[in-house]
């Protein structure tokens, strides 16, 4: 055994310890995002809102989070063979640059049909690009093919301590930028975020509420919250396409354990929220981004006098295809 | 002689004292607007950037500052009466919020053609707005009649020294929070912020340079800055709306004392760096606000290994029109 050799920080459970150090291992390497107040917005409803902008954190989105975390998580010797991900979104990007930063190479297997925007961000931090069918069996079958032969260690999106603690990084600001919240809005897809938040808001103020939104069109966590246990979402075609995935099993507990509520949206009221996001705050938020605005807009969360973090999860939009231009 | 009256603090020249003065009377009343940094931007331009966004700015736009200095410079019995102004644009707006948040009237002339947003934008503030004909003539013989009648004090949107003070707030805040600026680029329009900018900065940091970037459609402070003579602007139809004044008589000297050089930038530079600022920093910025960054596009400024604040005036912009929509 070699003494020498530093422990691994990947970890196998998801606690406050965990996500400071997180907080402490990532910050040479993403932003702190400003957290942004409107006037307008909180008449509109009555309450006080503070916006996490993590539209504008590295790569466009919270995922630069999570994946530095488990990136330079990993000891010398782990991290040698490099990582690898099956993912299309902005956690392919986001571990792209991790990896470039750390200078070790990031495997990223990518269905054929993937939009050229995110094959190009992906190409853009460096990414070894791997391309499969674009089926869920071929891109796991690749992505197990490109481990076993060059040793890469699997970053999941979502499905990882690891980057969960990282993901709650953003709240730990949120909370320390606007320590008197009485509740936090987030996005749920696959659970990364939400359970780093949620964990994240509980440990450091035990009496806040924490609040998922997600599109009515993909709404496993609200079906498997209420069910008590995992139902996998069967397709969706949200607009909101960060939030198309399933909850993921090591998520799942954390969210049952510490989310107070999962609430719905409507696709018309995303693409609302995100338009009047953009009009009144001035910044690009992408749909997934715009979920929890559009619970407050639907008046699905009681907000009276209180002081509400929202998660603005990220800002990659296409400017040429913007939703309100398709009527 | 009234001995119990206050003051006027409205003022006769430009000075550090004023626009500090002006940052203590407006704090309670606009946003202190973060800085944003891109790595993405440094890598393609050498540089670092850091943008002072006052697109998140109160009504969205710097003006918020100028209008509420004017306002709460006000003796109560100057205020009484009310303001007034024939701006259209973003100063209308700003004003009539900064008169309702003091609870005194604000007169804003406006032509019958307005855009609506902008009548709305007003309205909503609680602006009485005066409509009359499209013309100079009609606006400045309208905005007469309604002072001579209502006792409403005119507040110029830059041609007035409490105004620019205002302005200048931004620079103040800006180089607080990255103190090491070696140059600042601000937009020129009538001159109201490029004078409360540069005098904030070459006062608080006697080495720092100044450069005012305009639409070289719109190139009035190019040439009266290299004729040394106001030369006003015989018509333009620049996308850069914010900037289609000519410099103001009391504008000029400041900028000929404090600023370096005038550098003009294309109409397809402005849109190209309106567009790569929504997409890369993930902010809604308007054309004029985009125009400091234009100039960098065009490698008009001398920025290598420089630490360079950008001042994004505004983001008021219509969602439904956006200028790579049209072709």
């Amino acid at each position: 055994m070699n003494l020498r050799r530093r422990a691994s920080c990947r970890i196998m459970s998801l606690d406050l310890a965990a996500i400071r150090a997180a907080h402490i291992r990532i910050a040479p390497h993403v932003h702190r995002t400003p957290v942004l107040t409107s006037a307008t917005l909180d008449a509109l409803c009555g309450a006080q809102l503070f916006f996490k902008c993590e539209n504008f954190q590295k790569i466009g989105a919270f995922k630069a989070r999570g994946a530095a975390n488990a990136v330079f998580s990993l000891t010398d010797t782990e991290a040698k063979a490099g990582v690898a991900t099956h993912s299309s979104g902005n956690h392919a990007a986001a571990l792209a640059r991790a990896a470039r930063l750390r200078g070790i190479p990031a495997h990223i297997v990518m269905p054929l049909n993937a939009p050229k925007a995110k094959v190009e961000s992906v190409r853009r931090q460096g990414g070894i690009i791997v391309m499969c069918e674009p089926t869920l069996a071929a891109r796991e079958s690749t992505c197990a093919r490109v481990m076993a032969e060059t040793g890469a260690r699997l970053v999941h999106p979502y499905n990882d301590y690891t980057v969960m603690a990282g993901q709650g990084t953003a709240t730990l600001e949120l909370l320390e930028q606007a320590p008197d919240l009485d509740l936090i809005i987030a996005p749920v897809g696959g659970g990364g975020l939400l359970s780093g938040t949620a964990v994240a808001a509980k440990r450091v103020k035990p009496g806040i509420k924490v609040i998922a939104a997600e599109p009515a069109d993909a709404d496993d966590a609200a079906r498997s919250f209420a069910a008590g246990k995992l139902i996998p979402l069967e397709k969706t075609s949200t607009i909101a396409d960060g939030l198309r995935t399933s909850v993921g099993e090591k998520n799942f507990p954390l969210i049952r354990e510490n989310v107070d509520a999962v609430v719905t949206v409507s696709e018309e009221s995303i693409v609302a929220a995100m338009r009047r996001l953009w009009e009144v705050l001035k910044i690009v938020v992408e749909p997934s981004g715009a979920v929890p605005y559009a619970a407050i807009m639907e008046n699905k969360i009681d907000l009276r006098r209180k002081r509400v973090g929202l998660i603005i999860s990220g800002g990659n939009v296409d400017l040429d295809a913007l939703p309100w231009m398709k009527k």
